[in-house]
């Protein structure tokens, strides 16, 4: 029977205790949230659901078609300028998802008889594009710019290093600075996944790139998401203009799909305006962000120390982590399960988001939950 | 120099004529439009723009969140409960994009050891799809159900049939009632992308697979667009629940992408809902195809009989398409330009798409400005 093998896979899942189940929420949710990415508390704040809701009226449902034929329109162009401008790129270019962003970036960069150096805990997103993409990957250890150095040395002709400024499992900064000087002096380039970093790392939320110097630098390529800090949906590549020219030209996630939805659109850029006029949103996550780590580790919990919003708090087990992700929700407190396979190295975790918007009460009701939870 | 590769690209691309550059349209388009994918006119309805809009007043900028951590609300349970119970299938799951639910469907219904058979006329998101999957890929030539009978005899264990139902670039649908035999004789799954049929096809806009009596199949898997004659943003699964769970489980576009925007899946849902009640809005675009169809070659044009609402019109050269395409916009009319290497066979293309809302009126303009343009 066609698709008769999925049966044996689900069978299998569920002897592992690894079944994924989806669970839809109400609008007002009971539940204190420390598991979604929206770093900066702005996916309900009114301005960015107006923002949408403008853009929807005066642009209509959807963009309509590519962005080659007819899914650019002015406010595309708007956004674009402004994401740039914020970020200190030259040039911007709008995705309909991150994911089709970091496709369209390391597929057109990493051509035929190129290498792709990617570090060991990149995300999905970056992992799919270096496996799309025509150059030969070679995948290195995880923050590491000897190993980097020594990938580019066993290589001549265009290569790229691939990597996320701030990983999204445990929520670590890369080590950018090194990981520019090992491209430069190959003279390789560098792409960067700064999906965590936006909006809450560099001067007022300017990024993890801005943050070390490489913004506007003619062999950076900064990707983003306009789904986390900017509460809407999208996904971004900035860089110089002649890459973006190159992407326009050559990117497949850019040519055959649809436009951003004017809606996304008009909600990033809401969230943009709001970010520059209320800078210390940024600082406010990363604060948070310490706080809750420092509550963690004083109550005994094995916790990363946190580079960006995310806070990483290590399980015993993957039953353990799930049946404590459990009891948190039991309690009124949403956290994030992390497990094989979404976790590189076989460690099961909660992952916890610090949103500038949480009071030093929520704070510590989420801590107080966490440690009464403890399996 | 980093990249320094692509300004050379760049320079080719210069010389054979093939740069593409953005046009950024404004609100209120002066052109008569005949270049979307808007194949109901619905993009600008009102009553789509306010599902947009009540949605993100309602739900939030963006959904927060990856699907199986914050990112399911109710109004995608909603949204994928109608799409499966409109289209005739079991169950339903929603992605940011057409492109993302391709690369979910064929990745995770195409494991190690498999065969895909792949239509040669496929959309570049089933062939991302089919790069990406572990499976074998066999490309056969396009639209030929002897060809997939002949590959799928050649293997043994899973194998599935990947074909859009109506080709983008001539819109011509494929064979499915053939390719459905062809893949039972073998108990391979079939996998459809029914971007281009969706509320054009079948009774009242169910599609291509409903059309064909497929809908519902345990073998058939249905993808399609909330992006073309939804007038919104985002893509869509469609199977057995068995299917769909194993998608939530194992499709990394799915579980690593953040989930679509409420506004989105507010957009799609109002479109949805409006077609149901005006269910001759699908016919209305096959007529308008025909119509269309019917004009152009009487006046001497080379076109392709329409299976849905796509008219594809010969050009005698890539310049020519470009310069055709350009007189027209010129003339106020707005069609597509296809030419390589967006199409597969190195003929270059007018397209047009007939809109349910085009007035006949409308028609004769489109059709005497093409004449009058005509390289």
């Amino acid at each position: 029977m066609a698709f008769g093998w999925i049966d044996e896979q689900a069978r299998l899942r569920r002897r592992a205790g690894l079944v994924r189940t989806l669970r839809p929420r109400p609008a007002e949710s009971p539940l204190l949230d420390l598991a979604s990415n929206d770093y900066l508390g702005l996916a309900h704040h009114p301005a960015i659901a107006e923002g949408a809701a403008e853009a929807a009226r005066t642009w209509g449902g959807g963009s309509t078609g590519s962005r080659l034929v007819t899914g650019t329109t002015e406010l595309h162009t708007e956004l674009e300028r402004e994401l740039a401008g914020f970020c200190g790129f030259e040039a911007a270019l709008v995705f309909s998802s991150g994911y089709a962003a970091n496709l369209a970036a390391v597929t057109t960069l990493a051509p035929h008889g190129s290498l792709i150096v990617s570090d060991a805990g990149n995300h999905a997103s970056l992992i799919d594009g270096c496996r799309l993409a025509r150059g030969t990957t070679q995948v290195v250890p995880h923050s590491d710019p000897e190993a980097v150095r020594k990938a580019l040395r066993t290589h001549e002709g265009p290569a790229v290093l691939v990597s996320d400024t701030v990983f999204s499992v445990d929520g670590d900064a890369a080590p950018l600075a090194a990981y520019a000087e090992a491209c430069r002096e190959r003279g390789a380039g560098l792409v960067v996944d700064d999906a965590h970093g936006l909006g809450v790392l560099g001067d007022g939320g300017r990024g993890a790139p801005f943050a070390a110097g490489l913004a506007g630098a003619e062999d950076v390529v900064v990707t983003a998401t306009l789904s986390k800090s900017l509460g809407s949906q999208g996904g971004v590549v900035l860089g110089p203009a002649r890459v973006v020219d190159h992407l326009v030209n050559a990117a497949r996630t850019f040519i055959f799909d649809t436009g951003l939805a004017p809606a996304a659109a008009g909600a990033a850029l809401a969230a943009l305006r709001l970010l520059r006029g209320e800078p210390e949103r940024a600082a406010r996550a990363r604060a948070v962000a310490a706080e809750l780590h420092a509550r963690l580790t004083a109550a005994g919990h094995e916790a990363v120390r946190p580079d960006a919003a995310v806070v990483s708090v290590r399980a015993p087990s993957p039953e353990g982590a799930v049946r404590w992700a459990a009891d948190c929700r039991t309690a009124g407190l949403a956290v994030g399960c992390f497990r094989p396979p979404s976790v590189p190295d076989g460690i099961s975790r909660l992952r916890l988001t610090a949103r500038a918007d949480l009071s030093g009460a929520q704070i510590e009701r989420a801590v107080r939950v966490i440690g009464e939870t403890r399996p």
